[in-house]
């Protein structure tokens, strides 16, 4: 709708936020507290998201089935960490059939415990192993304050669960699946990340460890993108899933679990977006190129659209997804206006005199990189081109959102008010030393609102190591600090 | 596991069906009641026959969407014959983050309520018309008594919901997405069907007419297989669905919905398999060529290991789905026994002897049309015409199948008595002509068990049209009985 409003991101990035999300139609209200409605423009950037991990999970061995959205309570209740961190966000089928049930059934908020329960079924020897699981599904936890895409009732995931038969196996595929998630984020979404450790106090109800993907978005909060998660034996002891080693002795197997959300699609909202609409890069973009035909009456009408879908043609033919907006009840003007709030990140523009001509006006949906924002093309030049094009801004689009996050980041903080002054000075990640003290994260958090987003890996750490943590004491390891969704 | 025997089909179908679901590794049981697991080998399935049909939904304007789990009973009140038709089977949460609901919410068995009163919020003007949404995701329906793929209280399925500016429009909507689902039947799950109208006591509730797919199992039971419904405005008018149309008047739009679910997976189990296992078409499988080396000792292994990876890569190249069962741990034998209970299509094996004559052994997984079951093949022209091969295989499965149910139909029958008869003498598909009286088709049931399948359209009816219907009276049309899953 031409006439609606945007608010500016300077000057409310959370009005900006869900506007921007229901106006360029990723998404809207339902009437379900809590849930949403994920529209056709959003769902198909989901649709891409999940052929282009599913094909990555497939790469790196792993097979998808499907487990009971329902599970019984007393399930959940067995590993202890885990109930005390998800019964409170628990939807609980109480009737079914017309009668009460025995038990209450709770609507999967993750999937350990029945998956658990079913590979102690399947799982009999050290040949069994190792076992790798993907299922794409919905799940549900209750939330008190719910945000299109970032925290909702129910959310669409995927969540992968493996058996192995030693901890040093399933480690490595932890940390396997976190680089998966990562190369995915920035090859895909063109959101860099950093990765990391989470804290003690951060880490996964159930987990021996988790990883995460930290994502800065452009208010300078981080967002925890994707986590993978070291789970040890806590599930294969309450639900016995053993096997028998190559030495003859029962052991428990090791499990892994990872998940990534449709969260991803806010996350590329908040790193890409602007104050004209969202930016979706162009390897999850539903549509590419929109072609815009102009004209004033019949006879141009007939010859700018038979050229139009023949651009389409051609361009189809190179693999790039093109509509040509032949509405006939909107303007040119409106059109932009509609495709840009969308994000299609390229617009040809093809009138009567781009004809005769034998041109077309390309618009990128921003300028990014040393491409300009809009050129006039020979048609020829600018179909043969576009695949790379595509690539180039893709690329770009990274580089664009790695800049904003380095400008954003500060390091070498030392004190706890130093990173407060940071943060109030709107900066995004805060690195410095952490001692390792739970006590200096909760000061932090009290005094701050920013929370130990992880303990970054090798790549990311500063040049010069701190010595010193944040409470004054020694730093054993350096953290990244930052407010959060 | 080599050891597990299989009930005969002809000993016992059921039995033989929840044997072969099971050791073939498609599904398991779950600990939640009336919830199965989808393992990988019947997920692979399952992810095949969504992207056919996802790709058939989208080469005919839909896109995908996604609607919330939970609905409000309020909604599903609305429409009187819906929950008349669904209330006794929905599961209900009552309870959410720890209180107690103000008004208990539904797992969708359907989502025509939440997903029109989205429609009436995004629909303004004829302009807006049609909607074509499509959403893939799990339902529940509380069954009583259960039966892997055909009857689970939770299945996965895919749900079309449309929107019309007229009668006419909507009705030639769930006329054509019957025919996508009968082309997919066919050409996918090579599983001929009967099309046709369900009479008004079996059409679905809220429906002012229901189209379906019919299919006879091996045992001569008919299987629904898919439907598609035209609703009127059933549903607009509870849920306010107007649009202004080009006149400038307030109108109701014009709905359809149409759905196939994981249930396809149990109509290929009891089309296609035998008292050996499940058979897989080609298209649908997961894995289409199993190669199997055999060997003796290191050296003989090393040397068909090459060749059969060569194999491997030469039929990936051709974009045949192969596997090389190098497994240690098993003898050729029963890797043999796996894959064809498995239903995978062909098997080579190969061995130092086949090295030598630069041949293979092709096993076919069934004997169907005029090929062999077993040929010795010179390697070149093993792998030249292997995607020929399994589209003949693939064709052959087909045939064989609408030869069966043919020579399992009766036509001509001409009362209850002679109908039953047929039935006990081992008919599927009985034609007849009907009045339409429905206390005919109560009689029917009583008597028989049978009830009217569908009123057939034009290419499957009797070339003598009935005179007389099953009461004595005059034939309004001709319709098909059978006993039905």
């Amino acid at each position: 709708m031409a006439d609606k409003g945007l608010t500016s991101r300077a000057d409310d990035f959370n009005a900006w936020y869900n506007e921007v999300v229901l106006q360029s139609e990723l998404a809207d209200y339902s009437p379900v507290r809590g849930s949403m409605v994920i529209r056709p423009w959003g769902y198909g950037i989901w649709e891409r998201m999940r052929d282009a991990l599913d094909a990555m999970f497939k790469e790196t061995g792993h097979e998808n089935a499907y487990f009971p959205l329902l599970i019984p309570m007393s399930f959940i209740e067995k590993e202890a960490e885990h109930v005390e961190g998800f019964k409170p966000e628990l939807a609980v089928v109480t009737h079914a059939g017309g009668e009460e049930l025995g038990e209450p059934l709770a609507i999967r908020p993750t999937s350990e415990t029945i998956i658990y329960s079913m590979y102690a079924k399947w799982v009999q020897s050290y040949r069994d192993l190792p076992v790798l699981l993907n299922q794409w599904a919905n799940v549900m936890r209750w939330e008190l304050r719910t945000k299109l895409f970032l925290r909702t009732a129910e959310f669409l995931w995927q969540e992968g669960h493996t058996a192995h038969a030693t901890a040093e196996e399933a480690e490595e595929e932890t940390r396997r699946m976190l680089e998966v998630y990562r190369t995915f984020m920035e090859d895909w979404i063109a959101m860099p990340v950093v990765t990391g450790l989470k804290s003690e106090s951060e880490k996964f109800a159930g987990a021996v460890r988790t990883y995460s993907c930290e994502a800065l978005m452009q208010d300078n909060k981080a967002l925890q993108a994707g986590t993978s998660h070291f789970l040890g034996q806590n599930f294969s002891k309450q639900f016995d899933l053993t096997f028998q080693s190559e030495a003859g002795e029962e052991e428990y197997a090791w499990n892994t679990s990872w998940g990534v959300s449709t969260r991803l699609i806010g996350g590329m909202v908040m790193t890409h977006g602007d104050d004209v609409g969202i930016v979706v890069p162009p390897r999850l973009a539903p549509i590419q190129v929109v072609v815009v035909p102009i004209f004033r009456n019949d006879d141009e009408a007939t010859r700018v659209l038979e050229k139009a879908e023949e651009i389409r043609r051609r361009l189809e033919d190179d693999g790039v997804r093109v509509r040509v907006d032949a509405r006939e009840t909107m303007t040119p003007g409106a059109k932009f206006y509609e495709w840009e709030r969308k994000g299609v990140p390229f617009r040809l523009e093809i009138g009567p005199r781009d004809l005769e001509k034998d041109q077309v006006v390309l618009v990128r949906r921003v300028q990014a990189g040393d491409e300009k924002r809009k050129e006039f093309l020979p048609v020829d030049e600018a179909l043969s081109g576009m695949p790379g094009r595509l690539e180039a801004f893709q690329k770009s689009l990274l580089d664009r959102a790695r800049e904003r996050r380095e400008a954003g980041s500060v390091r070498g903080v030392g004190s706890v008010e130093e990173l407060a002054e940071a943060l109030d000075g709107g900066a995004g990640f805060v690195y410095s030393g952490w001692s390792g003290d739970p006590a200096v994260e909760e000061r932090v958090k009290a005094e701050t609102k920013a929370t130990l987003r992880c303990i970054p890996d090798d790549e990311f750490r500063s040049a010069t190591a701190p010595s010193e943590g944040l409470g004054g004491d020694e730093a054993k390891m350096e953290v990244v600090w930052a407010r959060a969704y």
